[in-house]
């Protein structure tokens, strides 16, 4: 028997996008070696989209030294379920129904195949290379396009029973609040915390507020980006969008610590680009609604993975954690 | 080496409130064999309290073949630490600032002592004995006069970092809402459907519509044991009170699903013998809060533990699960 040489083991991780499908050769240290992409809606079907992945994959497992030094397959998919291997009903993706993607993945590639949404990979990636190295207890919460989320307690994901638990974003904040554009709830986190939801208060307050630095953009032209730029340079209105979202934000937190009493509350995405101006009210209401008890104990902090690389990186830190 | 005889073996399960804690032996099969009770607040300090509740304890252990039957002693009492086998801070009970329950039991008893805070221990005593037996993933709601949580995932209790995950009742539901009586907080899930918050609503309700049967009665006799009894009368003011608590219990019991995905949600406590006229409401609207992939999923049931026997049951529960 000879000793395995993990520093040439290493895993492939996906990250299955509405319209792109990001991968990456990915080592134990969290370094991405080889990455690259394809398109997710370019193919008819799953297989077809199967076969086209495999196609640009195999060269690179070959060139890591083929199957033998590949410890599997992580995917993080809208909608993955960790517990069968499927990714069901998933809105903004392609393929209808409940799709068996972990065991056509393993079919055509003959490798252990691991799927989970993408903010649960998001959280085994911090929890493996990034800002919850050594952490048990810590919430991920991707502020995206969406508000996506992964919960991590005593060093677990929480699942459910039926593997769909952690989908915060969807929690609601505000009973009767602002409709959903999709799910039609009212008053969800998503809807004023994503920055789809930033952008519609934005668009709010430039219709309410005319004196506001964002009247000299077209409304169409109004999202999180315009309105960090007009923040920096002073506007208040602007900065009030920014306050506004913290708070429902820092609102939504507090819940959430008071439920699994983490030991921090990780932020990911483009959202968090916006930095003081969302991280404060945030920080500010999530306190203020907290039981004392809980008070001054969470830490609030960034996520310390390159974003570009995050979602393979926990695609992949899904292979080693089981 | 003998073998062990199982059905010799028992636990102590204790209940620590406020003015009262009661004590129980019980045995594998969940019956409670014998049980006392000791008045909480009749002691100058712990040690004392400890010396009584030993004087009380110590024949039935005598009786039950000593220490060496036995397996251990079970601890619910308000924020009692799972991990420390302190109780901190506990607004209720006469001891105040950090008490190591835990290590004084052991060294009086000479038996192992856990603790837990009292809605984990019914969490547990449901799973071992109730209405949860043969579950993994369930959220537990006491609603007394206040409003008590256990969250059990993955057939684990959730603590969070420190041990105080659970505290569910002061979840935010309504932002800026009712001021809580005694945390100061704006529409936690307590202020609305807790015992005492019932009867605040049946009081502005009944100041609202002098209509209402419940104007039979002096204010201060409302609580929710009239409100119940004009409501089954056909008072449609009393039935309007419960049907605003179910609402808003089934919003937080929506939030709570989308956080842990439980296979079902166990509610107990005296405020459920208002039955259907708090469950009904509670049941529609979590479902209409819920993302569909959650929807028509999750059991909404009562506690099937005797609520006299059901808090030492869990308790010595606790002895158990270990």
């Amino acid at each position: 028997m000879s000793l395995i040489d993990l520093s040439k083991h290493v895993a492939l991780g996906i990250d299955i996008g509405g319209t792109t499908t990001k991968f990456g050769v990915v080592n134990h240290r969290g370094e991405v070696l080889e990455k690259g992409n394809l398109s997710t809606d370019a193919y008819a079907t799953v297989e077809e989209f199967i076969d086209a992945l495999y196609e640009k994959v195999h060269p690179l497992i070959n060139s890591y030294g083929k199957e033998k030094n590949f410890d599997g397959i992580g995917v993080g998919a809208p909608n993955g379920n960790y517990y069968t291997g499927t990714i069901e009903q998933a809105p903004n993706l392609p393929w209808k129904g409940v799709i068996p993607f972990g065991k056509l993945m393993t079919e055509k590639f003959g490798l252990p195949t691991t799927i989970t949404n993408d903010a649960n990979a998001a959280a085994f990636g911090e929890m493996l290379f990034g800002a919850a190295r050594g952490m048990k207890d810590f919430i991920m919460i991707t502020l995206g396009t969406g508000v996506g989320s992964g919960i991590v307690s005593s060093g677990k994901l929480i699942y459910g029973h039926d593997g769909f638990a952690g989908e915060l974003g969807h929690t609601i904040v505000k009973p009767g609040g602002r409709k959903h554009w999709s799910t039609g709830s009212e008053g969800s986190l998503e809807a004023y915390a994503s920055a789809t939801g930033i952008a519609i208060t934005a668009k709010k307050m430039r219709a309410e507020f005319p004196e506001s630095m964002l009247s000299q953009f077209p409304e169409e032209s109004i999202n999180s980006k315009t309105v960090h730029e007009c923040a920096l340079k002073g506007d208040p209105i602007s900065i009030e969008v920014f306050r506004y979202t913290g708070q429902k934000l820092g609102e939504a937190l507090a819940n959430f610590v008071m439920f699994s009493s983490p030991e921090a509350i990780l932020l990911f995405g483009g959202v968090i680009k916006a930095g003081d101006f969302i991280l404060k009210p945030a920080k500010l209401h999530m306190e203020r609604n907290l039981l004392p008890i809980f008070r001054n104990k969470v830490k609030l902090v960034f996520s310390e993975l390159d974003e570009a690389d995050a979602a393979i990186l926990g695609a992949s830190a899904l292979v080693w954690e089981k």
